[in-house]
């Protein structure tokens, strides 16, 4: 069994933005030699996640916006008495009291999740037609840390 | 180490569908050889999920109902203002003004994940007693595929 | 290749608890002598998660509250209209007609997940700074388990 781990690191502009980042996941799989086996893509920090799915930026934004809705940002005004109705409790995150105002960030990685499996076969990712991998970043403009282990044969 | 792959087609009647695949899994997992190891099962669309939990109709519809209120389709009414608060704003997705109507079985596909990964020990799915696979179909009534990779010893 | 399985067994003390197993996740890791894998962490019940997010109690309390609009409990009164809109149509879970009354945790077990799958490199867990793992139960107080199985060489 061979193992080969690369460790990127992102620094987003915008506070939130999704990066595309198929093409370094095949770059680990060809480093790798792998031809049969797995890549887990997993981000290593709280507030960010990893998606599989369309590169259409009309879907990305049509996203952001739903989990706007569904995860308000305490930095943001809401839009909808929905978004009212969905914040905490005590008018703020209880995770803010440390100083932080990320809590909608936490939530957004629990509902995107954190990591991707992505099959391997014949030295390529195994994807379908329209599947591209994202880095779901939430919290960003700073350095934050992504972990690509593929593992196989 | 040993791989084994294998690509199921799906067809659904409806629209969307719960298709029960536990046993072609096990299956894959029995032509692999593989005692010792893990069962990949992935979507290969943007519009379907992999999802384990019980097999129980009742269920089943309590959680298509539950998604449509979180994640209303362009082509449903509404049964409440939750779901017309939760459309995007321009009145339609965004990701729609490619012909497209099927802006929400992306947001399920999020919520349900598009994949899942079982344990495979001395060559059984090592799955608790309720715990069944399901290939969930958002968008279905054309072929579809799904990947079942087997890797181990 | 090698693999090594651990089970666990919670009996909480709380209907839902939030219990920290990373250091069992790298006892298991330990014991497998594995150096260069993955320990895949899965929920062998359909009823509670596997989250990898901060160790901090406020975002636990945060996370459970936010859960409870998404997926009312039927043994709960909504604190909001928006938990009303989300219950099912029926009144109650279709799902409850067999005697349950855990149809919310079906959903939380769906948005939070019932799995994470974990790097190892150097025979440690390769996770980031404030990464910890949780067996996030939602329907406890009985015997609910728990499989680590790790993979590598």
């Amino acid at each position: 069994m061979k193992a080969h781990t690369v460790y990127k690191t992102f620094n987003t502009t915008e506070r939130r933005e999704f990066v595309r980042i198929t093409e370094d996941v095949q770059a680990a799989v060809d480093e790798s030699g792998i031809a049969e086996g797995m890549a887990l893509v997993s981000a290593m920090h709280i507030t960010a996640g990893v998606w599989v799915n369309d590169d259409e930026p009309g879907l990305q934004e049509d996203v952001l916006e739903w989990l706007d809705k569904l995860t308000p940002p305490s930095w943001m005004r809401s839009s909808t008495q929905l978004s009212e109705a969905l914040r905490p409790n005590p008018g703020d995150f209880r995770h803010h009291r440390g100083g932080q105002d990320n809590g909608d960030a936490h939530l957004k990685n629990l509902l995107v999740h954190h990591q991707a499996i992505v099959p391997v076969t014949d030295g390529r990712l195994d994807l379908g037609p329209w599947q591209a991998i994202f880095y779901c970043e939430f919290d960003g403009q700073r350095d934050k840390r992504l972990i690509i282990k593929v593992l196989g044969a």
